[in-house]
């Protein structure tokens, strides 16, 4: 058990290379700053499907067969995928892999969930259980809307405290051998619900969570804030990002300029208004994916801390009252 | 990666031990043939909540809280918990265990769920990153026949082909030491999909994943189907049971009087007409932490493979015309 840290953190004792990654995105997503980081960008929403949500799984499939082709691999060299998505019965996941005939640990984080998968993937491949992992996420703008708030025909007006779900879908090859960049620490989540109910505020219902495993983080591995080049958050947005900057010197540190969000870098905030920013599965997985693995790649980032973050509601918690249980996993890469 | 039996199975290098199991049920499955064996029994469908899916979350939470207290541990002792069940976004999870404050793996496999938490789980605790995980999963007939059928009120008509969906949470305590019984292989599913699109006929969806993994387990581990005590399938109930039986030969392999399946165990044919038997996440998942671990505990039952099943449909993929995806994990326990 000496691989474990303080009471949530795994120290791997080989440290899993992250081999190679591929992220596919929308159109607007596709306009956005990090577009030059992105492997495709599809041309429209639907993806030459009849339906938002078998547009997300045309997408996850398109970004796992791109993965796969970018190793110079075939699906009989991956041992496990993990996987998942927001749509009910993770239905983008599990349409969009149904063909690759891959063995497969079905995952919900909601947008935890790259971290979820990538924490898990490492282990199993640390443990000597595989050698080659995929880890993956996905959302869609149109099938997130659709499913938790409303019909997009009806053109709602959003408030300004949410947040513009991200269409996209990111994956990585994770290897037992490989040149890096390499997972080396993991930090686990646990359920943090301070009783927001505002399901257009996810940046305020989620934040906690953030401050809760980087809290943890940083307490299991006796490292502070300055020890990373980067670290980022899933999908707080503005004003998530902000409450953890504010709220995280009760907690004995604070974080500088090196403390962003994928929320904030995938969107540009004024060409592209989408209030609080980005958010969804697929806003830290092509986040990553494209841009901070590029970064790593190119010694740009040395040391990242990757801390995707969920929001665990469902629309029928939401309409019986409920407040929104949240959950962060953070993931520390190193070149 | 000598823990790596075949293409799909892994050996564990320290066989986990299921020290602790717990099993809470309603009403109907209190009343039928495994009645004795369940720790609780509820009063009623909505156990003092008011819709479904809190009932749902308030009998995991009992669960859990039943089986740490049984195992004389606090939530501080868990390392992990991996769970999941059927609801959009695993609600009746996420709402269940947000007070326990311990680490989290969201996990949807649907009705596989315990096979998958129990698998991920003792890889967990065999490859050094756990001494204790919880593995568990639930379901609740209303609110699955709600989410994904009709509304109860309705008082719709079911096919003969139809399972009736458990209500029940069965969770189980992975330890590193411990007296057993003890996980010793896993097996881990890839989705079939066989183009069934009838969702009253779960047993005809879920069967070829079953004869999958099955299948791999035996050329994997060079057993053939009589190595087991007991053989039982998760929810293909009386359909899907016999679905297997008559195609297992093709894949080399006759299945006899010792395979088995929950969906058949858990409710009386003749007395609880249930037409095609039990199904949902619940059933597996307490067949085996109340039946199977109890026989294996008194040593009636020495070597079980276990393989909760599940089909990833949601009702959206339904009613867009598509079949039904669908995954089987198995789990071999000596003890």
């Amino acid at each position: 058990m000496n691989k474990r840290l303080g009471s949530r953190t795994i120290k791997l004792e080989n440290p899993v290379s992250i081999s190679t990654a591929s992220s596919v995105v929308g159109t607007k997503e596709g306009e956005g700053p990090l577009r030059e980081y992105f492997d495709i960008i599809t041309e429209d929403g639907l993806i030459g499907e009849d339906s938002w949500e078998k547009a997300e799984s045309a997408m996850a499939k398109k970004s796992f067969e791109n993965l796969i082709k970018k190793a110079n691999k075939t699906p009989e060299d991956i041992n496990y995928i993990l996987s998942g998505d927001l749509l009910n019965q993770s239905m983008g996941t599990n349409f969009g892999i149904r063909d690759l005939q891959i063995p497969f640990f079905g995952l919900f984080g909601a947008c935890s969930t790259m971290g979820e998968a990538m924490s898990l993937g490492s282990m199993l491949i640390d443990g000597g259980y595989a050698n080659t992992v995929i880890a993956g996420a996905s959302s869609h703008f149109c099938s997130a809307e659709k499913q938790f708030r409303f019909p997009l025909e009806l053109g709602t007006q959003r408030p300004p405290t949410s947040t513009w779900t991200v269409s996209g879908s990111g994956s990585c090859i994770l290897e037992k051998d490989g040149e890096g960049p390499y997972i080396t620490h993991i930090t686990t989540g646990k359920i943090v619900d301070m009783g927001i109910k505002d399901s257009n505020n996810m940046g305020a219902a989620m934040s906690p969570a953030a401050i809760d495993v980087l809290s943890a983080h940083f307490k299991d591995t006796g490292r502070d804030p300055n020890y990373y080049d980067l670290i980022a958050t899933g999908d707080l947005g503005y004003i998530g990002h902000e409450l953890v900057k504010k709220l995280m010197p009760d907690e004995g540190h604070t974080l500088g300029e090196n403390y962003t969000d994928c929320g904030i870098l995938i969107f540009d905030k004024e060409a592209q208004d989408t209030h609080s920013g980005g958010s969804g599965c697929g806003c830290s997985a092509v986040t990553f994916a494209g841009y901070f693995y590029d970064q790593l790649k190119k010694g740009k980032i040395k040391k990242l801390l990757f801390i995707p973050t969920g929001a665990l509601m469902s629309q029928t918690s939401a309409l019986q009252g409920e407040s929104i249980p949240a959950i962060a996993h953070a993931v520390a890469i190193e070149i």
